[in-house]
């Protein structure tokens, strides 16, 4: 038993959507206390940090609807069930950029927002980027438009609110602690 | 209007609950078909980076219900409505920390989840702390430990997956981007 546990009492599913379910669960605290705790599943993501031959980062810029604005972000996307993170990897970098790799290289997984949600992103980098000859379908409710950058670029990006996610900013830090 | 902007044909309200509200809308997609956002809506949050006068970086651990384990993260907490986050920041300190401070430094916000939820955290700095004479209570269903740790430590917990959020593991990245 971990310190602090928080054992369930009772779980009650509220939802369960195609990309997140959602339960309100009863649970007995440390204390003999009951709480309740509100949960969202997600079946986790992967996202890649690509750059190019000549030293250029890919990002995708698309309609975030949760925020109502549109962001500039490293490719990623939803894990299927069942499906290694590293296949996802590559499936979004090809439907998104345009380019596949031979070589992708594992960098960390995080939670995203562990006070409500179990959402894992698994992070990759590759500097070995494979033009596709064919371009391959989006998510048929998906659009974006797929972009290179140089850290200047990206930076100022960052200062203007069109980069403002946590895993993009996160893959900024990395490439530039890489040296990049 | 944004390019990609869906725009919002109905709101369905699915759940009301204290940390978070979910809602399913049709929306109209860019191509004139409609599709369905699964939405996550959320007050916000702040994170603190404070560091004591030894070097050592202050964080909490403690029980995250959605992941079923414990994590070491950096000070956090939700804002309150209406409340600024600087206040929020001050407040959290206090509660989780025994320190208060009066030279708050501000790093960064992000959205930690654009895909699903508009959570967006405020991130903060600090290296001037000053000991509480008088614990402050935390919230009733809280429960957690505070520590402090070495950047060698620290990147420990990470290796060990203690540390698994992406909002510490930024934290940590800018703390070596600002030669700590």
């Amino acid at each position: 038993m971990s310190k602090f546990e928080e054992k369930t009492i009772l779980s009650q599913e509220i939802f369960n959507g195609k990309i997140i379910k959602v339960s309100v669960d009863d649970v007995l605290l440390p204390n003999g206390e009951t709480s309740i705790r509100e949960l969202v599943k997600h079946q986790g993501a992967v996202a890649i940090i690509a750059v190019t031959k000549d030293q250029r980062v890919v990002m995708v810029e698309q309609y975030r609807k949760p925020l109502e604005k549109n962001l500039v972000e490293v490719p990623a996307g939803k894990l299927e069930p069942g499906e290694a993170p590293e296949v996802t990897a590559v499936r979004e970098l090809e439907e998104e950029t345009g380019f596949t790799t031979n070589q992708l290289e594992y960098v960390t997984s995080f939670y995203t927002t562990p006070g409500f949600c179990d959402e894992r992103i698994y992070l990759y980098y590759t500097d070995k980027l494979i033009p596709l000859i064919e371009e391959k379908a989006l998510d048929e409710d998906e659009f974006l438009d797929c972009e290179t950058y140089t850290m200047e670029e990206l930076d100022q990006l960052v200062k203007d609110e069109r980069i403002h996610d946590l895993k993009t900013m996160y893959a900024l830090q990395y490439l530039k602690l890489r040296g990049f």
